[in-house]
C-alpha cells in the first residue's frame, strides 16, 4: 500500500576534494554558491534557494568522492522509526551529535558502503543583510554570479550491487522507486528513487569497476533549461571539463549538463524531469534495447559516464 | 508535528460551460488537450502528461463555474481517515459510486460551498495506438497542438471567508499552508496550499462579492516559461481574451498567463513556482504593503483579477 | 573595401522528394508550414514568418536533393549587375519567366553545379481570412501546429571543391565570408557566408564523396532555443529520424537540431547564431585542431553528418 | 528603389551620469559589462559580444542624458557620401579627430538636437589574457557577472518633432523605416528604423514635454528571453527600479525589460524582434486604435514610459 515516506529530502552532501582552493573557487565563483561557513578543512556552501544553512560541505581530503549524504526526516518520530528499521538491518552505526546547522543524526552505511546520516532538527538559513532577498518566500537573494545554482537536487551513487542498494533504500528508508534499468541478463544497472513528486532524488547506478562507496555525481538545480545551456557556455569559457553537453535524459526526463569540478568529482547542472503524482505509479523498467537508443533525443552517452566515478579506481572490471 | 498528507493530489476538476462547443474547441485545439471520452453533456479531457484518464471534465450547464473538484488519496486507509474527519465536521455528504475513470468517492462541501470529492481507486490512462509515446515514462505522446498543456496543475477557489476555507483544508484535509495574505485589518484574502513540494495545488482567494462556491481559475501546467510566452502568442492569434500577460507572481513565484475560455471561466497557463522541501516550512505571510508592490517584477494586477469569477454575480460588495 | 551586397536574401528553395505525400505531411503537420499553393507535382509551403508567398517548393521527383535555390536582389539594377557578373564567368544560363510568386529570374549554376536563380520582383504574401494575424507587422498568424517553423533560414550545399564554390559566392554573388574551415593540408572543407548581419545564410561544406550538386541541409528558423528542444520532443514522438540532437555549433554559434524528412533530405531546425556588425569582420578560420574539439560544448559530430547528403551516392570517397 | 544603407550600425553611445560611481557599478556589476578603459571623467564599457572596444562611454556630468551617439559607416567612401549629404542640410558641424577606439568622425546634430557622429575607422577589441574566449568567433569570454549583456542593441531618442527627425534619418542618413505610429490627428509619435534586418536600431518617440535632445532609452542585447526574465530577478534583488517588467512589444515584436540606472537614465534589456528580409518592406503604420490595445499581449504601458526621459524636464506639455 503506497504511503508517503517518513524521510523528507536530501539535506546536504559532503564532498571530498584534493584541490580545496580550486574546488572552492569552482563552487563559489563558477556555480555561484555562497560560502555560509568555514571550519577546519571544510567549507559549507549553499545555493540561493536552499532553505537550510548549506547543502554542500566541501572537505579537503587525500582522495575525492563522497564523505557522507545527510537526509532529513519529516519529524522526530519519523526519524526514530527509520533509525530503528536501519538498526534492525545491522547497518546502523548509532547516533552522532550533529554538525553545523543540524541536530543529532543517526549514522549508517548503505549496502554499498556509502556513509549516510539521518536527522530531523535543522536550522533555517538566516541571510546576512547583504543577502536578504526582495521576495520573502525566498531564502536568499540571487547573486547572479556564474551559473547561480539554486539548490542541491539529487545524488547518484555508484554501487557494485544496484539491486541490493535500492532495495535497502526502498524497503528500509522508504524511498519510492520510479524507474530502473534491467539488462537482458536480469542484472539491474540503475535505479531512480524519490521521496517526493520529483523524478529522482537518490539514484544508484552500477559501478563497473565493482568498487564500493563511490560517487557518480552531485546534481545542482537551476530553474530553466536555458540556465543549463548558459552554464555550458560559462563552463566552456572557464575551462571546466564538460563531460556531457546539455541534453535530455530518457530516464526521468531530466535536462542535464555534466562536468568535473577541479578535483575530479562529477557535477551535474539539472532541471526539469517528470513529476510523479500517482501514489501507485508503476516502476518504469528500461531494457537493454531501450538503453541502446541513447538519451531522449538519441544522444549516445559518452563511455566515461558509465565508468568514471570518484574516488577513481586503478583497475577496470 | 509536520507529517506528509494523507491526500496525494487534485485528480480532476469539473468545469461548467454555457458554450460547450466553443469551450471544447478551446481546450482541445488551443490548449491542445485530448478528448479521452464523451458522455451525456460532458467531455473528459486530458493533458499529455496526466497519468489518470482525464483531469478536466467539461460539462454543459446553464451557468459557468466549477461543478466539483476531485482529490485522490494515497491509499484506501488514508481515504477513510480523511472521510471520517470530514464526517466529524458535518460537511460530509456521503459516498457516491464513482465516475468515469475512478472508484467510490466521498462527497462533501468545503466551508464556502464548493463541491469536493475524495477517492483512492483510479485508472491509469492507456493510450490508443496513435497516442503511444516514444518514452515509456510518459503517459501519452505530445501532440504538438496549440499550447499542448501537460496536466492540470492547481485550482484557485474564491471564498467569502478565506480563513475558514483554508483552515478546513489544512486541519481536516491535511493540506500544508505555504503562503497567505493578511491585510492590515487582520482579514485574510488569500491562502496557498499544497500536498507536495510544489508551491501550490489549492488556493483560496477572497470573493470580493461575498458570493459562495465560485471559481477563480483552473491552472494547466507547461514545462517552461517559454511555453507560457508562446501560449500568449497563440491566444493572441486565436482571439482568446488575455486578462494578464505572462509574468511572475510574487506569491509562490509561479510564472503565469491568465485568459478566459469562451464561456468565461478563467484559465491559467502556468509553470515554475518555488519548491518547498522543509517539513517545517513556516507559512509566509504577505502584508498589505507587500501586495501593494504588485507581482514579482512590479506588474500591477488588473482589477478584474480581484473581482471576476465564475459564475459571474450581479452586484458587487 | 567592404560594402553591403547587391543580393538581399535566399527567397526560397526547391526540394525534391520521392515520397511526396509523406514529405508534404512532414512539412505541413510536423514542421507546421502552410501550403500556400499546389500545382502539378509541386506544393508551395511557407513558414508563418515568411514575407514572400512561400519559401519551400516541394516537388515530386525520381530522386531527392535540391532542385534549385532562389535568391532575391535588392532592386532591379542590383539584379542586373549580378547577372552580368555571372554572365562574365560563363556560368549563366539566361533569363526565365519566373515562377509562382516571383518575376523574371536569371538562372545559373554555381561551380559545383547547383542550380540557382536570381530575381528581384516578388509578391508579398496576402493571408486568407483565417490566417490573418493579430499583429500587423507579421505576415501570417501562428498556427501552433507542431514545430511551427517561422521561415526558411539558410542552406548548406555540399561541394566537391568548397574553395571554388565559396569564391564564386563571394566574388561574383557578393556574399560575405564570415567563417571557414581549413585543414592542415590546406584544403577548405567548409565556408559560412551571409548577405546580412546573420551568422550564415549560405554554407558550402565538403562533399566527401566528391559528388556534385548535392544538398547537405535546409534550415528553418524558430525564435528560441526552447522551440528547438520542443521540436526534438515532437520529432521523437512523430518517429522522425533525429540525426543530431539539439546543441550549439562552435562555428557561427547557431543552435541546431538535425533530422531527415521522410524522403531523406536533411532538415535543420535552427535559431541563434552570432550577429556580425563589423563591416570589416575578419573571416574566422577554424583549423583541424579546432574542429577536433567538436561542437561548442564538445559534442562530437555524428559521422553521417560529414558523409550523408541528398541525393545519396553509391560509393564513398 | 530600395538599396542597402551606407551606414553599418550604431557603434556606441555616450551616456551622462550625475552619479558616476553608482552608474559604473550598475553597468559593470549588474549588467555585467567590462570596463575597457577609463579616462578623465569617462569610463568605456563593453558587452562581451561587442566587436569594437566599447559600446558605452559613461561620462560624469551635471545632468543625465545622451552626450552623443556614434554610427559607423560601411567604408570610407560611404562615410564621405553621408557626411556630404548632412553638410548639404546645414546640420553638419564638421570633422573631429576621433576618440578612444575610432578614427576621424563627422559631427552633426539631428533635427531634434541630439549630437551624432559618423566614422568608419575603428579598432577591433583585443581581449586581455583573462578575457580571451574559448570560441574564436567571439570577441571576449562571457564573464557570467549579473545580466551579462552581450552588446549595445539600439537607441530610442525623444524628439519634439518625430516626423522631422525620422525623415532626416531616412533621407539623409539612409535608415530604413520599418514601423511608425500615426495618431488620428495625423501626428507621428514614433518611428522605428534600422540599417539591417534587425527590427530596430534607431527609434524616435515623441517628447511629450516638447523638449529637445533627450534620451528615452539605451537598449542592451541578451540572446534569449529567459535572460530578460533572469535580469528582472536580478534587478529586483539589486534594488534597481523596474519601470516595465518583461513582456513583448507589439511594435517590432521585441522582448523588453525597462529599468532606470542609478542616475535615472532608462535602460532596456532586450532580445528578439522580427527580422526584415524584404528589400521593399512596406512601413507598418500603427494607429491610435492599435496602440490602445497595449503591448503585444495586452500589457498597458506605464504612464512614465510616455513622459519620462533624461535629462528630466521641469514642466510638462
Amino acid at each position: 500500500m503506497a504511503a508517503p515516506p517518513d524521510l523528507a529530502h536530501i539535506h546536504h552532501a559532503e564532498l571530498l576534494t584534493t584541490r580545496p582552493e580550486e574546488s572552492l573557487r569552482f563552487f563559489r565563483d563558477v556555480l555561484g554558491m555562497e560560502v555560509e561557513a568555514q571550519s577546519g578543512q571544510s567549507a559549507y556552501l549553499r545555493g540561493w534557494g536552499d532553505y537550510g544553512r548549506y547543502s554542500l560541505k566541501l572537505t579537503e581530503a587525500a582522495q575525492t568522492g563522497l564523505a557522507h549524504v545527510a537526509i532529513r526526516a519529516w519529524n522526530g518520530e519519523a526519524l526514530e522509526r527509520v533509525a530503528q528499521a536501519i538498526e534492525a538491518t545491522g547497518r546502523g552505526e548509532g547516533w552522532i551529535e550533529g554538525d553545523h546547522g543540524h541536530g543529532p543524526a543517526y549514522r549508517f552505511t548503505d549496502p554499498d558502503g556509502h556513509v549516510c546520516e539521518l536527522f530531523y532538527e535543522a536550522d533555517r538559513y538566516e541571510p546576512p543583510p547583504e543577502l536578504v532577498p526582495s521576495l520573502k518566500n525566498q531564502p536568499q537573494r540571487i547573486t547572479g554570479r556564474g551559473v547561480s545554482v539554486k539548490r542541491l537536487d539529487h545524488l547518484n551513487l555508484l554501487a557494485a550491487d544496484v539491486r541490493a542498494a535500492r532495495t535497502f533504500a526502498t524497503d528500509v528508508l522508504g524511498y519510492r522507486l520510479y524507474e530502473r534499468v534491467e539488462l537482458d541478463d536480469g542484472s539491474e544497472t540503475g535505479a531512480w528513487m524519490s521521496l517526493s513528486v520529483m523524478a529522482h532524488e537518490l539514484i544508484y547506478t552500477l559501478d563497473h569497476h565493482g568498487a564500493n562507496g563511490r560517487l557518480h555525481h552531485l546534481a545542482f538545480w537551476v530553474d530553466t533549461r536555458e540556465e543549463c545551456l548558459r552554464a555550458a557556455d560559462l563552463f566552456l569559457d572557464e575551462g571546466v571539463y564538460i563531460e556531457a553537453a546539455p541534453s535530455k535524459h530518457a530516464i526521468a526526463q531530466g535536462f542535464f549538463l555534466y562536468a568535473y569540478e577541479p578535483a575530479g568529482n562529477r557535477i551535474e547542472v539539472t532541471t526539469g524531469g517528470r513529476l510523479v503524482y500517482d501514489p501507485d505509479e508503476p516502476t518504469v523498467v528500461w531494457t537493454q534495447a531501450d538503453r541502446a537508443k541513447g538519451q531522449a533525443w538519441g544522444v549516445k552517452t559518452i563511455e566515461s559516464f558509465h565508468t568514471y566515478g570518484t574516488p577513481p579506481v586503478e583497475s577496470g572490471p
